[in-house]
This record gives structure tokens, C-alpha cells and sequence, in this order.
């Protein structure tokens, strides 16, 4: 059915007279962990599917016909790669486009324009813009300190600058300014809001993401300066010295109400379809500025590879499923509604890739005390591959909701994400930020983790009999 | 009448009464050794400069109302800083301007956004844009050979990468694909031209820069790819298998004809002045892209810096004049209208800072054969801020019209340039972008040098007396 198998047959059909001699059996399939080992040298489908959708398709807003040229390119891949099962289930959500291209000019005393991007879910400048007095707020807590109404008229500005750190635990601290700001600000009467982003590179680029707005408060415009224009911003207020700082602001995105977006499975079933798959998850939409390359393309890329090697080793005992999950970063509706529509579908483990594509330096999972065996295998057999066994809880990615519904079990492969945060969310999210090398070493430890779950035939929250009924349904 | 002399003179009325014991003799000026070994440890000027223009002005593009604005703020800091002469001195220039913000949409058969930027002097193909089917050349030679009229009606794309090296040599080999194709595409009848970026990074940054059409060839429209668009469409050509590839390309640069700019001079006045002064040069101007902040705000900040450092010293024997050239990015205007209206007045030598903020490693002079002696103790000066002694003939920087036209003595204090063709001529050329621990190395040397020029007494070029006419003017 698939372009391989049908190459593969043709090939069958051309072998020369000479071949009629009785074949010799054919060898053992290689050993996953042999396969595992391989995979740090070479790659036959990582690289492909990540190069080849930043380069055929690009950017995935969630919600546009962008987002489903993606799925349908994925689609097509997962179909080529064998996969089976492979469907697009569609689902409805809020869509939220952003626009024109933003500007931010300063009007006075220091005329000139710095880079801008528009925040998820912010409103509109209309594209004559609005003019008015920028205030400085150091922090959220700051913003948060403002009397009430005195932003009237004004654009607040809030500066908060992330750091770098390994495990990302920086987005936590430094999140707030993009997350919350907008909506503070607006309920403080102001115009508009424009943030440092959230990163931490030094580029023209502005980090974009969503922004909430509390029940109640329309949506005002929302953008992001890049760090050099913010850091700009703020030595003007230095200069100043008191004149106001007077901005001209065009934000011009748009919500086009419910649109249709949709999740893209695939399989490769295993020998006992009737057991509890393997639920493997990332996410295929993108932001608009760049074209998603470890936002989230690379994660796809590698839990589609490790699935592919895998199966390479011999048919799993359980089910691999992949989901591409749609509009992760508007909302995580692609996660919400593949949990509501496979919810009395129990999964047996949930995992997820959505942090970059740099190396994995550790594991978690969230049986540790209840399966200590089954955490101890995977710790033996990732640490060859210089990855530590953690003591964390692990809570799974954006797009398992499904998992945590059930209350199932979760294993996260920790990766370094020490420059992600200088790509995410920008327009320098693009391939030739992949390290090869380094997604090579993705792919492995999650071929080796997943062959592992995917051959384990006792319940993996427990190491005991796996139960008669899905877990979600007992008592309920 | 300068501001510190002014706060100085007020300090000196509120000094207490029992000051009034005889005051004990002023300490002895600090020696030129002693000031540029300070420079590496404190910087009272270079970043007062630099912060300054990038963050009050911005860019500066040349011939345009931000240029004048960056000439007027330059001026009053000179004045301030108690340079003498201090003059902004017109001519008139023909100038382009970029338009609006440029797009590059591929239409199929990979709909996707690249990110673009005019070329200086390239055309306009109007706000409607023109569509389509690009033709890739690996080189301009390839792009050279293309027969007469086979690009009529096509977009030409021609691809080189540029290479990092420490001595900026690359962009002698990288550099035609900007300051030629576009001409060469035109004459075989291409509607338009983009080339891979002439920059190192991997940025979402378009380097722009001028472009050159010969003679009779109308101007067509000419863009940058950032780097890593310029390997998103490569990707594509890959992927097409021969299928065209169509562009829709909009860039609406403008010629404004002739505009007034400008050059601003400022002096540090000798002990004796009829000598030939010290000619340190720079450029104001900026591309409109980034805020001028390497290319070339830390060049005027270096040479004003080493020329009020050497002040400092005592005033030297020879003036020192301080030339913010205009202009210099679109065509060297300021350059050329400085030397014809300076000529007759002969320069003792020449030295620019053009080449980013990164640390000084090599001099070269041009009077290392015909005064030895001088080439030496400069060597042995500089020896101690690991500045090694060239044996190229110095050149001078492109602002130094006037002492090539004389055939002065030149001086270059090369700068490390491995991180400069990441930010050249890019919206990344941002303050941010510069050390202030390499900036002050440049103030330290530059004071080294300028002192020791500033201070010799015989012919800088000969070692001899200094001739009683010009050179310039003997045999002509």
C-alpha cells in the first residue's frame, strides 16, 4: 500500500534467474538495542520528516489552511513510513490570527522603530495604530501594584528578563510577563501592553506565545519586543530623564471564530492490539514566524522515528500510536479533544517531545515507587546514552491530556534546553537550529525507551497483571 | 563652554573657605603609557558615544532626516566632549531609501514566507510585487554564464556562502554575489534578483548592502535572503525534483535624487597647528536596518574616545581631527565630498575604525620601508595589548579618501572580524552586540597610536623634516 512496500515488491519482481536457488532463511531482526546503538550513527526518518515539513510546508499556524497542509503533509509521511491506522480526526476551536506584520514606533523623544510581534489571543490597534505614553514596569508584581485606572490612555510596558537554565525551569519565572501582563494591564484601563519577550537571545526577534485575558476584559493589543528593542526601551527611559516616552503601536491580529483543526494519528501495531498502546505525543502546529523546527517539528520527527526503529526490531507486543497533536500553542485544543474522544481508550503509557532537539540528559516517570522495576530498567538502559535517572514526578507534555485524565502513566525524557528558549516562539525557529547529532541521541534513547514500554506485557503503573477493565472506568 | 567645563568652573566657586592656603602645584599631566593602560580598565567616552547615538537616534540611513538627526546629536556630544571646530559640513548626495518592509512569499509549490530585504540602489517592483518562477545559480560565474536573455521574465537567485575568518578577507570573495548579480541578472533580462545573504550567521536577519548596475541597466529589484531562508529555498529546488518554483516578491525601495548630508568634524587642537593634523576617521551613517551600533557607532566612539585620552596627556603637538564621515554605506559620499573640498589642507596621516568593536590584534602601516623607525616604535607600544606588527601596506579605511587622493601616511589597526559578518549590515547591528571589555582594548591601543602620531615632530611618512608644501601639491 505504502511507496516502500510497493518499491520493495517491484525489487522482488526484477531479482535475475540465477536467484531461484533456495534463499537462505532471513537473519534475525537486530536486537533493539543494537537498533538503539545504530540510531546514534544514522537516521532514516528524523531528519526527513522534520527537513522535509519546514521545507514543504513551513510555518503551521493552529487553525489555518497552514496547520492543514501540515497535517496533510503528515499524513502522506506517515502513510509512506507504514505506519497504519493513519487518520486526521478533526475537531473545532477558537482561532486566532495575527495579522499584518507589527510596528512599534517611538514617536518621542527618540524617534525610531523597534521590533515587534503580536501575543496570542491579544487584540487589535486597528491599522492606524495607537499613539500614547509607554509606563515602565520593572515586574509583574509591579504592573500588578498600579492603582486601578491609572493606565488610562497609556501603553504599559513590562520588562522581566529570563535566564538561561538546562531544564527550562527559567519559563516559570520569567512566563508571567507574557502570560498575564496583557490581561493585568487591561483591567487597569490601559490601551495596550508590550512585553520584553520572554527568551533569551540577544536577536531582533520577538517572541510571541499566548496571552490571557480574564473573564470579562476585552482583549487589548498585546505584543512583544525583542530583547535588543526592549533593552533599547529601557535605556531610553534612562535618557529621558522623566519626558514621556511616546509610542506608535499597529497590531493588527484578528479571531476568525471556530475553524476546523485536527489530530493526526498513526500506528504500528503490535502483536496484542487488545492491550493498552503506547502513546507517544507531540505537537504539529506552529507559531507564524517561524517554521517550527524544534517547535515542535522536531518532536514529531522523533517519536515518528523511534516508533519506525522500534518496529524494526520485530513486531512490539503493544500498540505504538503517535499523535501529531493540532493547536497545541493557541490553547492546547488538539490535546483537549483527543482526550474527549478516546477517553474510554486506556493508554498504558503516555510520553511526549516538545522541547527542542537538543540531547536528553534525563529521565522521570511517574511509577518510580509504584513499579520500581520497570523505572530501573529504563534508568540501566538510557544511561549508555548519558542520560540520568531522575527522582521527578513526571508530569507529561502539553498534548497528554489523555493520559492525565486517566490518571495513567508517564514517562518524560528530559532534554537540555539550555538555547531553546533563545528559538521559541520566534522567527529563528528554522531546521538549521537541529543538531544533528544531537536529535540522533533523541531518537535513540526514545527507541530504546519505547521498545522497552512497548514489549512490557505487566501493567507498567504497577509491574502486576495488567487490569480487565481500563482504570478510568473502575469507580466511576 | 562646554558643559564639564562649565560644571568644573562652578565646583571651583563652592570651594570652602580654608582652601584658601596656597594651593600645592597641579600633578603632572599622566603620561600617554599610563592614560592607555587606564583605557583598558575604564572608558569615560567610547560607550557614552555609542549608547548614545544607538539608543537617541537609531538608524541613520544615509541622506535621510535620521541621518541629519544622528549628525545634529554627534555635533552637540563633540561640543560637550570640548572638542574645537566643530562643524557639520554639507554636500549633496543622490539617495535611495528602502521603502516599505520587503516580502518574499514562495506560491508554490511549497507556499511559505522567506524573509528579505532590499539591496541599496536595487529597484522597486511597486506595492502589487511581481510573481514569478525563480532560477538558482550556485555563483555569480555560473550566473555570468547564463546565455543572453534566458532570465527574461524570471527571478534570478544566486546562492554563495560566505565563510568566517578572522581578517574579514571573505567578504572579498562573498561580496560580488551583492555588489554584482543583481547588475549581471538585469542585463540577461531577469525582472529581479535575491541572493543568499553576504553574512555568516544563521539568523532570521537579511544582510542588506549596496548593489552595483552597469552602465545603461535600468535598476531592477534586488533582495537579501537571510541565511536561513537562502537554505529553505535550496531545500526546496532539492525537493521539487524540476518543478518551477514561483516567488511573489514585493520590495518597494525609492530614489529620492539629491538629498543634503553631511560631515562632521571636531578637533583636538595642537601646540602647533600649522603642522599636517592627525586625520582619524569614521562613519555616521547607518543601513536603516539595525541601530548602527557596530557599523559604525563604535567606530566614531573608538577615535573620539582615543582623541580626548590623548588630550588628556597634554595637548599634543599636532591637531588631531576627528571626520564622521557621511554617507559611506550608499556610495562613499562623504568620503569623496571631504577630500574635494579638503584637499589642499595635507593630512600627517590617516587612520579609520570601520570593522566592528572587537579587539585590535594586527597593525600595518604604509611607511614601514620609508620610515622604519616610526613603524617600530608603534610596534613596540602596542606590543603590550597583543597587537602584533603587520607587513601589509596599510590601505586605509573607506573614509580616507583624502589621504589616498594626497598619498599620505596611513596607519590600520585591524580588528578581529569573526563575529562582524553575523551582524553587518543586518537589523542585529544592536548595541547589545558589543563587548565592552574589546571596545576598551580599541580605545587603548587607538590611544596608544594616536598619542605617538599626534606627537611626532619629523614626517610621519619619511622621518625626515616635514616638507614646507604639501605633497599633494609638489609636481602637479
Amino acid at each position: 500500500m505504502t511507496k516502500p512496500l510497493i518499491a520493495l515488491a517491484a525489487l522482488a519482481l526484477a531479482v535475475p534467474a540465477q536467484a531461484k536457488t533456495p534463499a537462505a532463511p532471513p537473519p534475525p531482526a537486530p536486537s533493539l538495542e543494537q537498533i538503539a546503538d545504530d540510531a546514534l550513527k544514522s537516521d532514516s526518518h528524523a531528519w526527513d520528516f522534520v527537513e522535509g515539513i519546514t521545507t514543504e510546508v513551513g510555518q503551521r499556524q493552529a487553525g489555518t489552511e497552514a496547520e492543514a497542509r501540515g497535517r496533510a503533509w503528515a499524513v502522506a509521511w506517515l502513510k509512506a513510513k507504514g505506519f497504519r491506522n493513519v487518520a486526521d480526526e478533526p475537531y473545532m476551536m477558537p482561532t486566532w490570527v495575527p495579522g499584518e506584520p507589527g510596528s512599534a514606533e517611538i514617536v518621542s523623544p527618540f524617534p525610531q522603530s523597534l521590533a515587534v510581534a503580536p501575543l496570542g489571543d491579544s487584540g487589535s490597534t486597528g491599522p492606524e495604530g495607537i499613539t500614547a505614553e509607554v509606563v515602565m514596569f520593572r515586574t509583574v508584581a509591579d504592573l500588578q501594584a498600579a492603582p486601578q485606572g491609572s493606565l488610562k490612555g497609556k501603553i504599559a510596558y513590562v520588562s522581566n528578563a529570563m535566564t538561561r537554565t538546562q531544564d527550562g525551569s527559567q519559563y516559570g519565572f520569567a512566563g508571567p510577563t507574557r502570560w498575564v501582563a496583557s490581561g493585568i494591564a487591561a483591567s487597569k484601563g490601559a490601551l495596550a501592553t508590550v512585553i520584553k519577550s520572554v527568551g533569551t537571545d540577544l536577536h531582533r526577534n520577538p517572541h510571541t506565545g499566548g496571552t490571557d485575558f480574564p473573564e470579562g476584559v476585552k482583549p487589548t493589543p498585546g505584543g512583544a519586543l525583542s530583547n535588543p528593542d526592549a533593552a533599547n526601551l529601557e535605556r531610553m527611559f534612562a535618557r529621558a530623564k522623566g519626558r514621556p516616552i511616546t509610542m506608535k503601536l499597529v497590531l493588527t491580529p484578528r479571531f476568525l471564530g471556530e475553524t476546523q483543526s485536527g489530530n493526526v494519528v498513526g500506528e504500528i501495531v503490535g502483536r496484542n492490539p487488545s492491550l493498552p498502546p503506547v502513546l507517544l505525543a507531540c505537537h504539529l502546529d506552529s507559531w507564524w514566524l517561524g517554521t517550527g523546527a524544534i517547535d515542535d517539528g522536531a518532536g514529531c520527527a522523533i517519536i515518528a522515528a523511534a516508533a519506525k526503529n522500534v518496529s524494526a526490531a520485530g513486531q512490539p507486543l503493544r500498540t505504538i500510536r503517535v499523535l501529531f497533536a493540532g493547536a497545541e500553542e493557541t490553547g492546547l485544543f488538539g490535546s483537549a479533544a483527543y482526550s474527549k474522544a478516546h477517553i474510554n481508550e486506556t493508554i498504558a503509557v503516555g510520553l511526549e517531545s516538545d522541547f527542542g532537539a537538543d540531547r536528553i540528559w534525563r529521565f522521570d516517570s511517574n511509577f518510580r515507587t509504584s513499579n520500581p522495576a520497570l523505572h530501573k530498567k529504563i534508568a540501566l538502559a538510557v544511561a549508555r546514552f548519558g542520560v540520568s535517572a531522575g527522582t521527578d514526578v513526571a508530569g507529561g507534555g502539553a498534548d497528554l491530556n489523555i493520559v492525565r485524565d486517566q490518571k495513567g502513566a508517564l514517562v518524560d525524557l528530559q532534554q537540555d534546553g539550555t538555547r531553546y528558549f533563545d528559538l521559541h516562539h520566534t522567527p529563528d525557529d528554522t531546521l538549521d537550529k537541529i543538531d544533528p547529532v544531537q536529535l540522533r541521541q533523541n531518537v535513540a534513547v526514545w527507541t530504546q525507551v519505547v521498545g522497552i514500554l512497548a514489549n512490557e506485557a505487566t501493567s507498567i503503573q504497577t509491574g502486576g497483571p495488567i487490569p480487565a477493565a481500563p482504570p478510568i472506568m473502575t469507580g466511576k
